[in-house]
């Protein structure tokens, strides 16, 4: 009997090594043709298997497949869309199924955040119920790194050595000019409701004479006159004052800071932006002339300084996912487990898809300085060692020689078109 | 007799690079001791030499000179500070020839952009009337890339490979993300008259499929319906668009659009931030999901990614700014003269200082594309010699080592403090 296919989808915001996650799973299939026929990935991600969308890798050569190890965001399409519950929606999950069994797939890979993990566990039960049973594998991935269990999530070491890396040469910049010009540097990060992304600001403390000085946390709320003292004071003392702040970050009342009330020439609530709020804030409070980034895509998409860890990681938990479901494994997801800190040691192992589905984790209180605007020494032991190593991609002309997969998607089986 | 001291300060915003060519001056100097005493360092540039802080560089060890070469900022401070002119404040002219002969200093090497070299031209002139002639060197930087006659300004060639680097990836990004989530994205550039910055945006394009697509220079009149128009035609045919916008684009009354009417809750004008601007335009007149990004001094700090070429002739400009006063010349810059394209190679000449002083170089209207939006092929084959090779910095536990210089400044030998 010839072996099951598989179908491989990335999920929600893409990252710098989700890619090499993608390496992962493919290469190891590769390996494993007696057990996993071909690999579809979905265009689009679960919405390339909802429209029969599928990409068929075995028509990538292994040159290609090996460049997804240093390309960042999604080789193959991601997409924001999570399935609804099964009662509110039975037809795509019945959908999915169908199209599984149209192209013969057994395995179903899934990388993405606690949405995607959750849908997978889904999946893996309606097959069974549906009498088509497929093997659920989820694979964590997530920039924020709030997924449970997992020491870290594949995405974030690269997301924090970014930030870690823009926070110091920034710091640098504003000490070489405070004495007569800008005395504030704001840089704005992701991280809607964990500050895991702000907290890698504070890395950059040991080299750049201990800035930044102030972290601002989606765990903690904004106090805006304790935060304006500490910003003078700390202007005074220093000569200026580096500032990492959460998107995420929230007023007492649980609104975010980033809708503040920044309106447009007609009165409209301008989009987001904290880092912009806290400027013009310091500006007409303090009277201190301030520069602000904000970070948006480029943090999650910098793969040109991802993290070694990060690189490692990724790849291992794509390839650990494939050698779980060849053992017959299912509804599972491999996470990393850290047995030491320094030297920093992991090995893979696994947690039931159930357990992890919607569970959030944020930055315990203890990783918090006591006055909320810094990190303590457990949350940098924890961080440092996710942001070693420099997996720089390979260069010509100049850039980064990322790779484009073709995206040609294989004939459709089924007659009928599925509206998403 | 023994030799005469020299004076070294960085002036205006600091890159990526300029430390670089402190490296070249003061490791230059140390060879010609028979020529060049010791070189103090103006403590935040020509501030320490009006306020007679000078920092003793014969004091630094050969280790920490050398390692200027992959450091950040501006390593003895920098200021924004424009001497007057001869007429309003002879004053402090002549406090500066006060300074210089109570220190023995002989040669003034004056790192800046336009502004400065005026500075040192005026004080070459100046020197000379008072009687205590000086040697005045100006040598170039600027990340807008907009001195005359030299091929390229130290500091710009790093921030175009940084922000060609980060719109491939965020193109990447946004690509993987825009057929269920955003559709827009947004990266804002420096460059408050040139356009070379937000021009370099545009080497992204062959290895990201296209993007950017839209460039939006200061050099060309912002037409709104036109841009709003060639935002949605570019939606509708790749499903995406990515647009990198200088900080100093105007509309056509010569006002900036960064100053086009957000206010905080208060009414305030809000400060700068042309990005959301044009989010925020893109969202309500064409109902796009956007993202946007401003990088402000990451950009111009981004030594972890600097162009290797840029390096190499930051060094090269602070040696030969030292071997130009050695041999007598005066009231000159050192400038990069390209002899060939590909493969790039150029040398070092020199211009006279009163033909650089306030002269300023925009993007020519032939290296932007007819419709305004992009560059030519003329433009491409300039920008991609000047981003090319990495110079890495040195890393340790995942983070760049830079240095930091101790800025204990030499006995004062004025009576006078002088207030600037």
């Amino acid at each position: 009997m010839a072996p099951k296919n598989a179908f491989y989808a990335q999920s929600g915001g893409v990252t710098a090594v989700i890619n090499a996650t993608a390496c992962g799973v493919l290469e190891t299939a590769r390996l494993h043709t007696d057990k996993i026929g071909k690999v579809f990935a979905g265009k689009n991600g679960i919405i390339g298997a909802l429209k029969e969308e599928l990409i068929d890798t075995s028509l990538l050569s292994s040159s290609l497949v090996g460049q997804l190890r240093h390309t960042p965001a999604g080789a193959f399409g991601s997409c924001r869309y999570k399935l609804k519950g099964l009662k509110e929606n039975r037809e795509e999950y019945e959908r999915l199924i169908a199209v599984f069994e149209a192209h013969n797939i057994g395995y179903f890979f899934y990388n993405g955040g606690g949405d995607s993990q959750d849908t997978a566990n889904k999946v893996s039960q309606i097959s069974q119920e549906m009498g088509y049973p497929i093997t659920c594998i989820g694979i964590p991935k997530t920039v924020d790194n709030d997924l449970p269990f997992t020491d870290c999530c594949p995405g974030f070491g690269s997301v924090a050595k970014y930030v870690a890396i823009s926070t110091l040469e920034a710091s640098l910049d504003v000490a070489s000019m405070a004495a007569s010009s800008t005395k504030v540097f704001i840089l704005e990060v992701m991280g809607r409701h964990a500050g895991w992304i702000a907290a890698a600001g504070a890395l950059a403390q040991p080299v750049a004479s201990g800035a930044p000085h102030i972290i601002l946390f989606p765990e903690i709320p904004f106090q805006q006159a304790d935060f304006l003292q500490k910003v003078q004071t700390i202007v005074k003392s220093k000569g200026y004052c580096v500032i990492v702040v959460s998107e995420g970050t929230q007023h007492p009342d649980g609104k975010f800071l980033a809708e503040s009330g920044l309106r447009d020439a007609f009165g409209h609530a301008q989009l987001g932006g904290v880092a912009p709020y806290l400027a013009q804030m310091i500006k007409s409070e303090l009277g201190l002339k301030n520069h602000w980034a904000v970070a948006d895509y480029l943090q999650r998409a910098a793969r040109h300084i991802a993290s070694q860890t990060d690189v490692d990681q990724a790849y291992a938990l794509g390839k650990s996912a494939v050698e779980f479901a060849i053992a017959g494994k299912n509804a599972v997801m491999p996470i990393v487990v850290r047995d030491s800190d320094s030297p920093y040691r992991w090995h893979i192992d696994e947690v039931s898809l159930s357990k992890v589905a919607n569970v959030e984790k944020t930055v315990p209180r203890e990783f918090i300085t006591e006055d909320g605007y810094g990190i303590t020494d457990a949350c940098r032991k924890y961080l440092l060692p996710l942001i070693a190593g420099e997996a720089y991609p390979p260069y010509e002309n100049g850039l980064p020689q990322y790779v484009k997969m073709p995206l040609d998607t294989v004939e459709k089986k089924l007659k009928e078109a599925f509206a998403v």
